[in-house]
């Protein structure tokens, strides 16, 4: 570079901060937050300065969305499915039991209609959505003992949140709502008999595989969980049309970058994780086709009684069955034979 | 926004031309030299302006590093595999035969070492790549006949182009070198048994299926082609650093977008062309296993003679398959499970 910043003195400075609703260990998802910091900084001559936090800092992490909607912080980054007792359909923005994997739901986001439709959802709370990261499919958490059968499912007490808990719980598990630093010891004592987290490049690191040998797949709740960053609105508003602009660029790279740091840290951590002994398993064709019914009926169910939901239900339900008719075609098709037996 | 723009009227004003190596009417791909040029004006307060090109404006399609290196150009978006005749290591900024997915390329390029392998490769061409966009797993292209055995392909004569091509031969295809627009004619007159193109939303516009009914799958030799961005390095230098980071995160932000476009537009397409009477076919494991048999022969061969591809390939054979692996359980043991079967 031969020159020096080409933007002007007189652009306002602005100092912003971000509210996330990770801890720093989560560093893949909390780092995407960083992404977006430094990058736009970066696009603004370092006018425009995003300082972030982790869960707690300034709200706690499950509070995140009214954080930024009161304006006590002007952005967030977050997994809006954390708001479902606000409206079941935040859950659209991040996951739902056997909906959108993470190039679905991009594909959703970027050019079926997902962001405005966030966007209308989330009008009703002075915030704005922006997609911010995919953890790509999740796994199946942790347990103490197999399961094979519906019958074994009945009376297990899993840590596991949100819709997925819901499905479970149709099944007989009985969700337990546990946040993550407590969930190694209650796992240990046996206080629960399994857990869920993320993957195996963050489960690595709680240590889980020291005190429940089984590591169940697929995490059939999350199959693409997307994160979003949130600002409010009258702040979003305020920012130079330059500033915006940046911030949307930002935001989409670290989006594709925090698939990307996933996808190149999970396999060394499953890896390592086989290494210690580690048992891989499968919910059993039994289980997964009760938990698939199980949740279109809650999705139905909903439908009927809350009309925000419907709304994107509807052709969010279409979009999807056609993406998995054709990514079972190219995509599948070739995984199928290439990628190897477990 | 109550701001007008916020840069320098001093900024310097740059224009750049971008050749690529498609056509308008692949307007997914083209679109995406489109996205990045938007996204680096509004970045820049206007200042510096790209305009693109269609494949043979100013440099033909199959020449684009070429005019980049040579500066006719200032930027290229191409698929560098379209150069394996300068070396056979420019594959794996692309696509291999039974390499990686889009999913695994981005992972590969930002967190795996991959851009900078790449870089490395590419700083004899005096040019410096960036990652922009993806197809996702192509389709196997169009047959006239049904093919099932290593025996039904004697003889066959199939448009396709690159190592797939040498993939082929190996098992007795004959493969031809046809550009775009010659191949409906030639798969009409019979000239050719069989083509590939890309995917169902562009395979589509071409009308294949009114001259081949048979449209095979898993396009093997495709799993995740990406595409790059490159610039001539000369050019590259004399920007300013903050248009150089405008570049960088708009290339981005143009890669997510094109996979995800490719995402919304490949169901409804495949949808019209199975309403059109296709035929969707899968290679036979016969088949599929001898194909990957032969890939992995080509490239041992290669590394023996080859330092560079060879500096790529052992490291990239090891990402793939630990990746391979782990994609095993988390993606598609959720996959194999809750997309319909075909």
């Amino acid at each position: 570079s031969v020159f020096g910043p080409v933007y002007a003195q007189a652009a306002p400075t602005i100092r912003w901060r971000l509210a996330s609703s990770f801890p720093k260990s989560l560093d893949t998802i909390f780092g995407a937050a960083d992404i977006l910091a430094e990058r736009v900084s970066q696009l603004t001559g370092g006018k425009f300065q995003i300082r972030t936090f982790p869960s707690g800092e300034i709200v706690p992490g499950l509070q995140v969305l009214d954080g930024v909607q009161q304006g006590t912080v002007e952005v967030g980054h977050t997994a809006m499915y954390y708001y479902v007792g606000k409206n079941l359909a935040m859950a659209f923005d991040t996951a739902l039991p056997f909906g959108l994997n993470a190039r679905q739901q991009n594909a959703w986001w970027y050019y079926g209609g997902g962001i405005e439709a966030i966007r209308d959802l989330l009008s009703d709370f002075n915030v704005i959505n922006f997609p911010g990261g995919n953890t790509g499919a999740q796994m199946g958490g942790w347990w103490r003992k197999e399961i094979s059968s519906l019958a074994d499912l009945k009376g297990i007490k899993m840590r596991i949140p949100g819709i997925g808990g819901q499905v479970w719980s149709r099944l007989g598990v009985v969700p337990q709502a546990i946040a993550g630093g407590e969930i190694y010891p209650a796992l240990e004592r046996g206080t629960v008999d399994s857990a869920e987290w993320v993957g195996p490049y963050d489960d690595e690191k709680l240590g889980f595989y020291k005190v429940a040998k089984f590591y169940y797949y697929p995490g059939w709740w999350e199959p693409g969980p997307g994160l979003s960053f949130i600002v409010n609105v009258n702040e979003w508003k305020k920012l130079p049309k330059d500033y915006q602009l940046a911030f949307e660029a930002a935001a989409a790279e670290a989006n594709v970058h925090m698939m990307a740091k996933y996808d190149a840290q999970n396999p060394p951590a499953l890896q390592r994780l086989l290494k210690n002994g580690v048992k891989l398993r499968k919910f059993s064709n039994e289980i997964l086709k009760a938990a698939q019914k199980a949740a279109f009926e809650i999705y139905e169910e909903e439908a009927a009684k809350n009309a925000s939901f419907k709304k994107i239900y509807t052709p969010w339900k279409k979009f999807r069955d056609e993406s998995y008719r054709v990514m079972a075609v190219h995509e599948l098709g070739y995984e199928q034979f290439a990628f190897p037996g477990i």
